[in-house]
């Protein structure tokens, strides 16, 4: 039977609410994630929040009801609760009919199969939590392998790279790695990497990819360091015919999965 | 001379502060941009604010001074200020060295040349002030007519759209119609209208495109309503081979920019 908070100062609240702070998220090893179609995917690929809270109103919901019968399968905690407390835990004025509070997971090097997949995608130093949801749900688009974190990258459990990636979080797996530790790892097998440059004549358009492509986008306002560069296997500029010599980060990079997943298939 | 503020409580402080806020921008015709990156852009499109607040330690920059020149040569104020109230003023912890204030602008559908471009962007109902900034950056770099925006929009002149369009909005033309008067200028002249939907069979990198060719975004949550799909020329579909069946809006508008622009070329 679920529990039913009302008050907001139930301590409980005050330690779920805490998660949207990253200190916390890391003590804790826990993060939030709301609303109905991304919790309902991660009940899907085997991802139970250990806490759900979920708006008195909406309990009939087969999806709701689903999502109560699995955390109470799961001896994890299904807690009615009111529109104001769900709110105030995701920080939204119109909350989500569900908020769910997950276990933080994470994705070794050496799990990685980089025969599963034609294409692969590499940040590196990502600020911006927006940009890091939006390309894992790019990477689900097209099928990455996973999204492989270089050096000092915004949490992907943040509430707004959760929220961003509308569920991809839940289906891409995410690496962490400092670069020379990728590029031991991608040396030691079959590998292209891609890095997108203004400092080469070739065009997105043309070059030769070959597979499992690694894609690697650079911090959003410096772009890739040198030396990340020139261990690239290949650089490639996209044409900028405006003013500006950048496009967003997430949007260069889906423009080149897309270009590279064209040309795989 | 630069006046100078360093009082919170000053009523320009408080009245530039206010246009973070949707109805003060339409009450006041006019909006807030930050950053020399933006401020220069808009400097070398030809758009001075009316007023300019610098940090003082900023005052030696040659392109702060260059603005500080254009603003007053324009009979603009230029006004130096603390970094606690650019903080103030743009809302975020670590200030740019400038904030500008400008006049909102707008450009027509009579006013757009049809023939100047090979691609023109419309965005349908967009509700995400990031999303839209995105696509406007997106419509810098491949060279778009304009963005023409579709119905009820967030609002292009707001803090977070500005931010990230990077500067794109002072060099794409935005125009905002509902969809009856877009339909009817656009069927007065060449124009294949090309929408991204789950409704079809084609293929977006098989699909015939014809210059000038008019991209149609969907909602974020909704896409576009069955009728307005009817209207198109053309639909297509991008390949989605996860989960997920739908890709962030600015970033499917961005994959089948770069499509269009490499077909065209």
């Amino acid at each position: 039977m679920p529990k039913v908070i009302t008050s907001f100062s139930n301590p409980l609240v005050k330690r779920v609410q805490a998660l949207r702070d990253k200190r916390h998220r890391r003590e804790e090893g826990m993060f939030l994630a709301e609303g109905l179609r991304i919790l309902t995917e991660a009940r899907e690929t085997g991802r139970i929040p250990r806490i759900l809270f979920f708006a008195d109103a909406s309990a009939k919901h087969p999806l709701v009801r689903a999502l109560i019968d699995a955390v109470e399968a799961d001896y994890g905690e299904a807690i009615e609760t009111t529109p104001d407390i769900l709110s105030k835990l995701s920080g939204k004025d119109n909350p989500q009919a569900v908020v769910g509070v997950f276990d933080t997971f994470e994705t070794l090097l050496e799990d990685l199969d980089r025969s599963a997949a034609p294409i692969w995608l590499v940040a590196e130093r990502l600020r911006d939590p927006g940009n890091l949801g939006t390309i894992l749900r790019t990477g689900d688009a097209v099928g990455a392998g996973a999204l492989i974190l270089i050096d000092e990258c915004v949490d992907p459990f943040s509430v707004e790279a959760v929220r961003a990636s509308m569920g991809a979080l839940f289906t891409v797996p995410i690496v962490r790695v400092i670069w020379p530790e990728f590029l031991t790892w991608l040396r030691q097998g079959p590998g292209q990497l891609v890095g997108l440059s203004l400092q080469t004549e070739n065009g997105y358009r043309d070059a030769p990819y070959a597979a499992p492509t690694f894609l690697l986008t650079g911090n959003e306002a410096q772009g890739l360091p040198e030396d990340y560069e020139a261990e690239c296997d290949l650089l490639v500029k996209m044409p900028m015919l405006g003013k500006a010599d950048s496009l967003n980060a997430a949007v260069a990079t889906a423009v080149m999965a897309y270009e590279v997943l064209a040309r795989h298939r």
